[in-house]
């Protein structure tokens, strides 16, 4: 029997905006309430991308992360939260680092991990080697899983190489992120080399900016893998663009393909359980949190 | 019959330094010697960093290019010369495109163009897309041809949007350049699935870092491809390491390998007809040079 199904899900991401698709959840009461009708659906985890109160655009602040996180948590303690790490946006390590620090019922229990810098479509995102190596350390003195982020062939590379030094700890969760524009490419040969190169004792979803998410998650529920999916990187419903999708179409169509296939969604706990993540929360004070 | 063997000479790179390897050219006339050396036993093309003459630190200054470019072409007017346009020290447009400007017989015949931001060893490579296209349209319209430069799958599918653009113009020439430890590695999948994705009308070479060149220089003259060598991305002789190389001896031991293989070495003049290359030299005021 197949792998269970991770289901990761990308609500909000650095560049979709209330213009772009109303269906975007900005505030955080807006990206809360997606992710509990998500988890309600069927979720394993949830990649989290914070926006300020008043410009909407992408912010590193941990208070709002921990707005979500809180807001989460107090109806769902199971589900897998991951913050993001991006540097598009931020440049300093204390920036992209802050929310790691959060603690007790508001640690994150995973954060994104670019493996490499690499071209957007009109931006460069840059990840120098030590930035990578701070972000990894960091994770790993607290006890924070990295979320492997993937955009080509060689990312996986790095990650061979942290391993080697020490600064990421197997079993690893890689996100295959197809169909940037200077980056793999959302067909076959590119995700089977992709996939080819992974370490042992990996869990791995396939994404796919735009269109390609639909072809590029199909793929991995046929072939055993896990699904990146969310408005973050794609905001049609159809290939023809004719319908704005909300979060919750995108889910649902998920689990469609996913029941057809005989594949069944990997419930948070089961994620959290071989991924070596805990399944209790405790308070500031080390003390375990009841009813969240 | 194969087409004939592209040898594209890289002498100095950014790397090197006289500590590390004592045959490594710096000054002026040390690029100038090992190139016109090189010529002698056969290349297609060289590509030049300059450094400075009293740090030893490379360069963008389009005088010390002028230099070199005008000490190899008073003995060898044929030879195909690409200058580096690399940011990895510099990052404003005006520095990296410093030497595009060069006029007459200094002009340069290709500028390199690397087509996405990537991480090496120790440090980013930032390449923006907007520097990217702007340095395509400056070679462009001053008629110099642009070396691209792959390090990972996905930077040839920005090729193919620069092509789109209108930002290129066939036929092209790629370096495929495998084993950097962010980007694709040096083993037969990922040069093939590289190899598959060029576009119609494309000459390639591969290069390897370290180790990797000799592996990558022999699969490419046994594949019908060209070669990137020489001491920028490769010191040592043997894959043991117990001696250093000199510029000659690599490219000895390319010459060796393509007999073996039935490939000839393509005459500069050759890869001119090819590439839509100029075969003659006019000054600063459109007149041809003689005798140069």
């Amino acid at each position: 029997m197949a792998e269970k199904l991770i289901i990761n899900f990308t609500p909000t991401g650095m560049i979709p905006t209330k213009e772009i698709t109303p269906h975007v959840p900005i505030s955080v009461s807006e990206i809360v309430d997606d992710v509990l009708r998500a988890s309600e659906i069927g979720i394993t985890m949830a990649h989290l991308h914070a926006r300020d109160a008043v410009s909407g655009e992408p912010t590193y602040q941990k208070e709002i992360y921990a707005e979500i996180i809180e807001g989460i948590r107090k109806y769902d303690s199971e589900l897998v939260l991951c913050i993001s790490l991006s540097g598009r946006n931020f440049s300093e390590f204390e920036k992209r680092a802050d929310s790691l620090f959060l603690d007790g019922s508001l640690k994150p229990d995973m954060g994104s991990l670019t493996l490499s810098s690499l071209n957007f479509n009109a931006t460069a995102s840059m990840n120098s080697p030590k930035m990578i190596q701070d972000l990894a350390k960091t994770m790993l003195e607290r006890g924070i899983v990295p979320e492997l982020e993937v955009f080509d062939v060689g990312m996986i590379n790095y990650a061979k190489y942290l391993e080697k030094k020490g600064l990421i700890k197997p079993p690893y969760y890689f996100n295959l992120i197809l169909g940037n524009i200077a980056c793999a490419q959302a067909n076959l040969l590119n995700a089977g080399v992709m996939i080819n190169e992974l370490p042992e004792n990996s869990f791995w979803s396939i994404g796919g900016i735009g269109n390609a998410q639909l072809k590029m998650n199909s793929l991995a529920i046929a072939m055993g893998g896990g699904v990146r999916v969310g408005i973050e990187d794609n905001i049609w419903y159809d290939t023809q663009r004719t319908r704005l999708a909300t979060n919750a179409d995108l889910i649902h169509r998920i689990h469609t393909i996913a029941q057809a296939n005989e594949r069944e969604v990997m419930k948070p706990n089961e994620f959290r359980r071989k991924m070596n993540m805990s399944t209790e929360f405790t308070d500031n004070y080390g003390r375990p949190v009841v009813g969240l």
